[in-house]
């Protein structure tokens, strides 16, 4: 038994095959591998890691096993896949997870291989638990699924009170203590007890908040889209051959299978090292970031852009870069997926019936046009060529726009922090 | 200048006319008025009181006038008001206003008369201030009684964070820091600056939250209640000119402007004293509670009833002690106002224009279905007659019932905090 | 089984014979009782109680049983003497002990009487606990008598951090986490495992400087002091038959042991009403406090006065009134016992053996020295006659001092702390 | 003006000179610097760093400039030298101090020419300052420097709060907001007013019980050693020309110059693609730490030993391996330096005299035995030949040990949270 001390849920004992999982490679890797990946460059505080984030999530798992009465093989197999839960993760956590999986077919969550190798596997197998189970439950396949990864999962129990901790903004303070009491499962789903209504509302309502305040801030948003843009300059591996007078590389031989692997001191250095990243990779370390050149509600954008795939977005820098006459590295666009908001179909128990929350409270509509209102479509640009990208990409996106190219209507804490921070 | 250390705010520096205030035995009474009046037989941490709140609302004040730029006297006036603005609670805070206010026709906010005599007109008069506008702030008069009385006030942003500090619940923990910080006047009315709309639904949030939770919570209603019944006894002065046994008082000569200048101590102790409230007191003393007997949702409640008077209330309660064939005192009828949310006309900047939450955001809508949803008549009663009172008022009161007398439906935390602390 | 939200520990979880002993009026009335008594004075959010005190011990104490290893009955009789600890206090908790124990013999530990009559002695049989083994518990005898009351008890684990959370005072907060699960029994002795000397003496840090700051802060004592000496009058019942003009008593009919099972609210009451008490009780509901005439340190002070008895002290007063030509009121004579340290004694294994702390650490010597260092007599008096009252007092106890009669000499948080607050 | 929020002060409004400094590249590197370098293998949520603690510095140094009525030219002085103060230090913070000290003869707060050159000079001169003030103010030269750098600096208020707050670890959590208002300048001495014997202590004993507990963990120190070993033979640069198949780099260009201004990441990945360092690196990234083979106390290691000098260090390390028949790199000799305890010469008002904190506490002379008591001696070495290094260490160093070769005698918190963390 090992028991460790967490800045947020104090002494964490952690026992039998999460014991022995602790000291594989495979978690220990997660402690260099930020939680908020660009988060940082906006709240200088949340430099936490996906290692003690994972700490927190097999701690939550154990409490919430605890209230649920399971123990045995299958509360080893859930603890297993909470402490393993984010084995999967790249450098920068989800700012590079589209990059990857266009090129792996897999997002952090898709583990099978992971667990099936190395000493992880045999951690497993000494235990009597079999990998792919356990790879299972990460996925939220299954009863117990559910807790590992569903819309009560106790990973974002711990991640919106950790991330509230580290970054200081208090939107993040859920109950969680309450969360995991309440938790039953009915005909095999996972709910909250009668009368927690409003516990379901605050799990919402805190993810709510975060979103614009931390997760979504648009400094953050640039960040990790330069940061995406660099990443995918070196996997392109523009190579000539050569090497410049530093010694540094000018190729790389780095594909998304191993970029996949590696953590974020590797990512920050290779992006330091390599010829065509060299210049993001100064901005980024010294946040000298793009600015917004265009901030575009969801109604004044076509339809067809929302929907555009990697491709078809890349084809639009490139026509934006072209009609204002400014290198091709100079706009980046970025248009966030439709919102969507998983919580809404957390169950709870209403006199005596099963519903879905989406269904009872209505709150969740609300939150649910306060995520439409807060959807921004971005382009970027260094400061001196803002101008002229952003009435270029006006032009070529279609976008309808006849006031000022920033919209801040409704637009929660964006204006007043990047008054803050940028 | 004198330095006080606050659980919530660390250090207060309290200063001039203030600091001289502070030593009135107007402002020093507030040290014996419970900020929660019977919260605290639901979360037993909370007996924080009114002077501590006062002296976080005056320290509120004054990071928000330091922001905004206010000195001299303008500034002293409202660090006056700001320190005063609850010395006109009678004991038990808010849980006895209704009923002091039907015979004396004041709300704790009318302070002109408590202001305009004492220790408290001679420390302000010394200062320069007129008593009369100093009590205008109190009621929220003029520009900057908008800063301690109105939608976006320092008093709630104090009373959130602290009743959260203080229940351990931790819904109430709003970013004071930020609001004091973006607080503007714009045309003479208090704003919050361009880019602040999710500043200003954090604060309804944060009350829609709580409210349930812990300010309107049923055991600390139904305690409300036996509380308003008992002081309405000792306010009526059964008396009959004998002395009892035990040398108790069986009269009083307390009216209601006495009890509005008593405190905790001195009503609980006259509740004690007083052969018609003696049974009430032990009950509250011990926590032997009335338990609801009806708690029916708005929709099945008849418009009059909701619109009732005083009178009419406790001609009900007598039909349905009758009815049911229990003493009168066995039966309390609760019925709060329609639901309302002062919030939702804050004001915030938006595009340069001045706008409403209301207008602006979602989440107001929701809210307000919440409220009503969540809104419930109670019928009070000992456990023992607990079935029959509750048929009584539903035949009695005409509520629109044929299942389970007590409606749990979305009711957010009720049921399971009752499990928790009943 | 009851779940209570605690503002220090979160959800409290209480079942068996806690649950049951939580309603009896004897655990309820703890309510009503301030953990730190006249403290508040100082510290305006310190309104904590020793209901949610004893709350807090229950829980550490069901922590420290499951970490060794406790379970049955054995469990269920500290568990229920964690919960009553503390019901032998009278109002205002240790503030008067030394006046009732002059009467009654009794301190606050002595509750066997308490334990073996109504409401509580009917739960304890219920659950086949005898109350005379649990109350010997709580008088610290036996082996898990250590765990209630001696020097390394989770009382003191929980009053240091929640009298650091409502004051507001940093230096109580220890690691209370570790300290219950580094607690083994080893020969029948509580100890603390091998390397832990440094928990053992951080625990005596936190009280070594939470003495000075909080609990013994020059106008805490003060206050204490009056608040004593109007309770003596109060006791003496100074009785003439005759009843004052606003019908309030000039005589009581209280003795000591009455008072004992009074709560705060009667014992304000019953001071305001009574004629001898009434100046003393308007003083303190103002916090128009005596000043410090004389403030002396150990080493200036007689060693018979140090050792003196109430009878004698009192003898002193009269005489320093009579020597100042000021009413025998006007002098509080304040003498506290000599210094002691019992965490002195705690037990910690090191290299296998085990040894008590004052043999194992430098700093028990060192925070002896710093409490004698901090140790003061006082004499306290109106304002208006400080003078003459200091000089009386020099010349009738035969004090050494010949510079200013207020020693501040390596008196910690003192002087500041009065700047702040008096 | 801009304002950051950081998690343990909330809002830092920055402005002025240090609003400019905050985007040059040499402050934005501190972001890639851990503040406690290995300690987060023990403590993993210690991930914080330079940057944010350059930001509470600053934070700090502007509230006791506000106190102490210091405005203008002065104040942006010590304002740029509080945000400025640390970036002097190299990748891993203190951890390699010495390996670059002896190379470079610089410590980290010798900054003249980093703030001599580059856009910091720019930024100090465009605001009127001149580097080489600014520059002396870190080293702690002058009145101000005192503030900066010195025994009551606000750099140790800041440190102890945050990295309590960061590690989990209570004991830093000192009354920041009194210490800063509590500072005065005498005779050109930065002093703590009178009646802060207390509060001068307080911060003494955090550093007092952090010190075991936080920075000199046995793992953190173990992690240490071997970080100094691996980044010796980068600097070492064991160059043979070619280059292994992976590709990564068997020689290094690495100076000691070039290695300070290196972050985290780049030393991090240097060592992981150097040969020589490669099992070093694997070892630390895997937390698979070597173990303590000697744990001496302070008198049983001869003088010689403790102050022997690098150069000698490395002969004994290899005489050891030579002994003890295994290669060079398994034997590890960590010699800290005698005790030191600069705050002892804090200086606080007594009486109306300055005094020296350690003439006036007990508590100065308990902490620096204890201190003593605490020093060990480590030789460090894989776990399969920790024996027989173990006892080649004794005989090599004459060491005085005939028991067991890990002393845990009065050895604070270290064995226990071996036990936690190991």
């Amino acid at each position: 038994m090992k028991i460790i001390k967490d800045s947020v849920h104090d002494h964490i004992t952690i026992d039998g095959v999460a014991r022995d999982l602790l000291d594989t490679p495979t978690v220990q890797r997660l402690r260099s591998i930020a939680q908020l990946g660009t988060v940082s460059l906006v709240y200088p505080s949340a430099n936490h890691t996906r290692f003690e984030h994972s700490l927190g999530v097999y701690h939550l798992a154990c409490e919430a096993l605890e209230h649920l009465g399971v123990e045995g093989t299958q509360a080893d197999r859930v603890q297993a896949a909470a402490l393993l839960h984010d084995v999967g993760h790249g450098p920068f956590s989800h700012n590079l997870e589209d990059v990857t999986y266009r090129r792996t077919g897999r997002y952090h969550d898709d583990v099978d291989d992971l667990l099936a190798s190395g000493q992880v596997a045999a951690v497993l197998e000494e235990h009597g638990l079999e990998p792919e189970r356990v790879a299972g439950l990460v996925a939220g396949e299954g009863r117990f699924g559910q807790l590992v990864s569903g819309e009560l999962d106790v990973d974002r129990m711990d991640y919106l009170v950790r991330d509230a901790h580290h970054t200081g903004v208090p939107y993040g303070t859920i109950d969680h203590g309450r969360l995991v009491r309440e938790l039953t499962f009915v005909d095999g789903k996972l709910v909250l007890r009668e009368g927690n209504v409003q516990t379901a509302e605050s799990l919402l309502v805190a993810r709510a908040l975060m979103n614009p305040t931390v997760y979504n801030h648009s400094a953050a948003r640039i960040a990790k889209a330069m940061l995406r843009c660099a990443t995918e300059h070196l996997l392109e591996g523009e190579s000539d051959g050569a090497e410049d007078r530093s010694g540094d590389r000018t190729e790389t031989d780095i594909d998304a299978k191993t970029l996949q692997r590696m953590d974020d001191h590797d990512l920050i250095v290779a992006l330091r090292q390599t010829d065509a990243t060299r210049e993001f990779s100064r901005r980024l370390d010294h946040r000298d970031l793009y600015k917004r050149a265009v901030w575009a509600e969801i109604d004044d954008v076509p339809g067809g852009i929302i929907e555009a795939d990697h491709g078809s977005i890349r084809e639009f820098e490139l026509e934006i870069a072209d009609d204002a006459g400014v290198p091709e590295d100079s706009v980046i666009l970025d248009v966030p997926g439709r919102p969507s908001m998983t919580e809404s179909t957390s169950r709870v128990v209403v006199n005596g019936d099963i519903r879905r929350l989406g269904h009872q409270s209505p709150l969740v509509d609300a939150l649910r046009a306060a995520q439409y209102s807060q959807w921004r479509l971005g382009v970027y640009s260094p400061e001196a060529v803002r101008e002229q990208v952003g009435h270029a990409a006006v032009r070529t996106l279609g976008l309808d726009i006849d006031g000022p190219l920033i919209s801040e209507t409704r637009d929660g804490l964006y204006a007043t922090l990047d008054q803050f921070v940028e």
